[in-house]
């Protein structure tokens, strides 16, 4: 733009957020400096703020402000029950649904070996550590129906065989090839409680 | 989220942008958090200078860095046209096309007396009195196709009935009821060498 490079940088940084084109990033730009500076304003620091403050929560990997997140910091929550799932929006989907209160591990991806994210990457090994070190009873594999899921389920699965360890699946009800993150909570909490054994 | 305040407080900024509900402000804040964090202090940065530093131009009204923006700087652009436009995309739009050279207008809005949007809301006052002072010969009315756009062209048109200036609106071309802005720069080139009188 040849009337100002503040507005021109500002529209090429909407770009980072995604599904964010040119057009897109000019409608907000304008937008904001025409009726919303104190919008733009609390967002620029809520940005800088998130951006250098969040962190992953040392036990379960999700985000967190502190080294321990709230959920894994509630001692009722330490019921000898873990679930397990690839990434934070499907955690909130869970914790929005509100009938679950056990712990969590926060995958932030699945196995993709094409891709170079092996059981490392993903925390597999700390995962694994903490099932044993915590003595949990009850796992339960909430990865995505997917191809990559499934696999990342079944790999989990098989490394904890020899333990006496329940390991279960969330119930059919969700859409196969869908994202748990976009279930409602009505079915995702149906699919909680008729969850079943991965060896079925 | 029971996990982060200050994810919760990025999620809910998020929503200043147009456009974007709860579920897509969810989706930006894990995509930065996971992936964009350098490009999330940009926008942080670049939104932080924008809401601040940008400011009108005392002369066409346009958002700009300075008080006279680098178009009505431009000598060159100085020739004795000047055309009217609603938005700052709508100028840029034009500008994209890439054949006028002439100086412009930005109303910021059209009259709307519904909505107490006057003729003094919009700067026609100051528009008015810049043609005069300026000795403008040809005031190209480039307002929007709709009933509020032809309303604001015709305003300024009759508030300049009595002198010798040429007035005129863009050719047909333009689709009817479509916004200036998203209209691509060869149909507005056209329009623009098509333009023709008022009172035709
Ligand atoms: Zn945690
Ligand atoms: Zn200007």
């Amino acid at each position: 733009m040849a009337f100002s490079p503040l507005v021109d940088e500002l529209v090429e940084s909407l770009r980072c957020l995604p599904g964010v084109g040119q057009k897109t990033a000019q409608r907000m730009a304008f937008h904001l400096l025409e009726r919303g500076r104190s919008g733009g304003s609390r967002l620029s620091e809520a940005l800088s703020s998130a951006m250098t403050g969040v962190r992953r929560c040392d036990s379960c990997q999700n985000f967190a402000d502190t080294e321990i997140c709230g959920i894994c910091d509630n001692d009722a929550r330490r019921n000898g029950t873990l679930c397990v799932v690839e990434s934070p929006s499907d955690l909130l989907a869970i914790e929005q649904a509100g009938d679950y209160r056990g712990g969590y591990f926060v995958l932030m991806g699945h196995l993709s070996p094409i891709d170079g994210v092996g059981p490392e990457e993903i925390g597999i090994e700390r995962l694994l550590a903490r099932v044993i070190s915590e003595g949990i009873t009850e796992l339960i594999l909430a990865t995505n129906p997917t191809v990559e899921g499934e696999a990342t389920a079944h790999y989990i699965a098989d490394r904890l065989d020899a333990r006496d360890i329940l390991i279960t699946r969330l119930a059919h009800g969700i859409p196969v090839g869908g994202e748990l993150g976009y279930v409602d909570g009505f079915t995702l909490t149906h699919a909680f409680r008729g969850r079943k054994p991965l060896s079925e």
